[in-house]
Parts: C-alpha cells; sequence; structure tokens
C-alpha cells in the first residue's frame, strides 16, 4: 500500500486571502501536508508519495517521496496509477483534520474503492485497490464522477461518511473547524493567528488583535 | 427511549431565500421533518415528540406528539428534560440526510452522551442517557457548551464524525448535498426544482428553466 498527496505550495489556498497573506497561506498548507504525512505514517502507512511540480518545494525532512509531473491533476495522477501495482491511497493535502483511525478504517474495509466525499461533491480521499483497473477524474461533480467510473470497472464501492474527512479547509470558515476538531502544526497555527467570534449563526473567526 | 425535534415552520430557513420562497421554505422544512421522523421510525424510535409554538403547526398525519412551548429554544429544551426518566435523542429538524443505521449507530454508544458536531461548531444532535443530569445550551459554540456541561456533569462522551449529519440545510449551497447524497420527500423537492451546476469550485445549484 502507498499513499499519494497531491501537494501545491506556489499562491496556495487563494480563498483563503481574506484571513491570511500569500506568504502564509504558503506556509499554513506546508503545515497542513505535515499533518496529513503525521496521520499516515500514525496509520502505519510508511510509503508515502507527494505528487507535485518543480517549484512546489516540498520540505527535506519529510519522511515521504517527491513525485514530479508538470500535467493537469487528473493526468498526473492517472499516469502514476498506470505504472502502480499496490493498492493506492490518494489523500488531498488540505485535509488536516485527518487523524490515523479515519485512516485504519477506509484501508480496513473489503470493497475496490473507497471514497471519502467532500463538501459540494468533491472527494477528498479515494482509496483503489486495484490502480490499473481505474482512473481518477477530480473537478466538477469529482465524488459523482468516481461513483460512475467505479460502476463502469464494476468496483465494489464504499462511501466513508466523515465530518472531519469532508472538511477540506478552503475558505476562512473553515479555519473554524482547525480551531475545534484540529490537531498538530496546523490547529497550533491557527491557534496562535484566530480567536473564535461566535453568536445564533455559525462560529466565525476574527484575527487577533496582537496578531 | 424518545427522540425530541425542536421544530419551526413559519418563516423557516430565512438564508435560504436566495433560492426559495417564504412558502416553499414552509413546504420545504416540513418535508425535511418527515424525512427526519421517518428515519428515526426506521431506526426503531417510535416516540417521537415535536417541541414547537402554537402557530407552527405540524401536519396531523405525523407520527409524533406535538409538544408545545412559547419559551425559546434552550428554556422550553431543558423544561421538558428535566421531566424525563428516558433517555432522550435531540435531533433538529433540518437534516434530511440523516438515516436510520446512523442513529442505531449512535443510541447503540455506551458513552454517556454523544454529540454530533455540525458545521461550524453547532450541535446536529445530542444523544442523552440520563436527561435529568444534563442541561442544554445552543447558539453560539454549542459544540464546546455540550463538551463543557458534560465534563462538569461528569459524563462520558462521543463525538459521532458524520459529514451527512454535519449537514445542517440552512444555505443555497446545502441543497447540492441533497441531490448529492439525500433520499426521500426533500431529495425529491430539491430535484425537481434545481440543477447542478459543476465547474473546478465545489457544485452549485441554478434553479431549473422549468422550475
Amino acid at each position: 500500500m502507498k499513499a499519494l498527496i497531491p501537494y501545491k505550495k506556489k499562491n496556495a489556498k487563494s480563498r483563503l486571502s481574506p484571513a491570511l497573506t500569500q506568504e502564509e497561506r504558503e506556509d499554513f498548507v506546508e503545515l497542513m501536508l505535515r499533518d496529513v504525512v503525521g496521520s499516515l505514517h500514525e496509520a502505519g502507512i510508511d510509503e508515502v508519495d507527494i505528487l507535485t511540480t518543480l517549484d512546489n518545494g516540498v520540505p527535506n525532512d519529510l519522511q515521504a517521496n517527491v513525485v514530479l509531473d508538470e500535467n493537469d491533476l487528473n493526468e498526473a495522477i492517472n499516469e502514476y496509477l498506470s505504472h502502480e501495482q499496490k493498492s493506492i491511497f490518494i489523500i488531498m493535502a488540505d485535509l488536516p483534520l485527518v487523524r490515523a483511525i479515519h485512516i485504519k478504517e477506509i484501508i480496513a474495509r473489503p470493497e475496490d474503492v473507497v471514497i471519502v466525499p467532500g463538501k459540494g461533491g468533491g472527494t477528498n480521499i479515494i482509496f483503489i485497490k486495484d490502480p490499473s483497473n481505474f482512473h481518477v477524474k477530480y473537478y466538477g461533480s469529482s465524488f459523482l464522477n468516481h461513483c460512475n467510473i467505479a460502476k463502469e470497472r464494476k468496483c465494489s464501492v464504499y462511501i466513508y461518511d466523515s465530518f472531519l474527512l469532508s472538511t477540506d479547509i478552503d475558505e476562512p470558515h473553515d479555519l473554524v473547524e482547525i480551531m475545534l476538531h484540529g490537531h498538530g502544526n496546523s490547529r497550533e497555527y491557527v491557534m496562535e493567528r484566530f480567536d473564535m467570534e461566535t453568536g445564533k449563526a455559525r462560529a466565525r473567526i476574527t484575527v487577533s488583535d496582537d496578531a
């Protein structure tokens, strides 16, 4: 089994710009990546490949391999899958709420494919037992795409239902979820910078006076 | 065991007004209520109390009791809990993605209290084994409130992690989740009225031309 993490640092997460500068966002995505890799290792997945491009430097001290591919996300992943025999656990780098227990539960499922839906029809994690019999199609409603591809390929599918794994960190209000349910480097980073402001509606973040 | 569903129909869900008129929203909250009650019955919870006020007519054909209380949500629920000996499963009426399997898993937990977090620090479901030893505090970050109350009362707590149960239907983009992951009356209603528009970002809804 191997894990694959698509990763982009350069000008990442532009939708977080109301809350964080470009430099802060680039620091922050690296911290989220560290938390994801940490949970994978804790779950016993030692072989971790980070799929990225030349100008998105992955830190040297991460126990992970760097796979460079300048193509777009789908092409790059499908190229990778076509050369793989082992089961592949594809997880996005912006899921710092993931814990080892989630990963262990997902990889223990007997189905051919496990899909973890994100908000709005995304695919936050996909676990593929036989990568030679699957291809990915991110963007658009990738959750439906992946359900359909599994059906065409006659793969059994399990939909793993998790709030924490549905929470990819894209927008300022997602940072609240890190404060409430997070751990590790990303939580420390957010707690240092923001306060939680609560009213009748959903909790929001506010920038600390001393930030 | 009993279930308690706080319910408000009159001018409900104002944040859905970009997508639905007041009359439509009032119809829609009733359909969501029907789906929630249906899943409770399917999970074997026969005794369902709907907590509401005089002007929020609960349909007569629902197999549920109506409990009228004109006080605010917290006061009304705490008054209810103070007179109850049975375990209470408090579920919000805007959770049409709930299925019987979720409910069965929650009520099978051995802990004193099970909390199902919503987005932004909400409490979407709380299951309380001994209602005489608990009180609720909705609004604000009720998830943290309820964790703290459990700690004060020395209750063991389980946090039930579910994307589907974290998805209370408050804003137009939440309707997409009903299209993707829903069932029952509420899904039928949404599918008749909206199309899904997908691009690189999260899926959005658009009003059907023939709506």
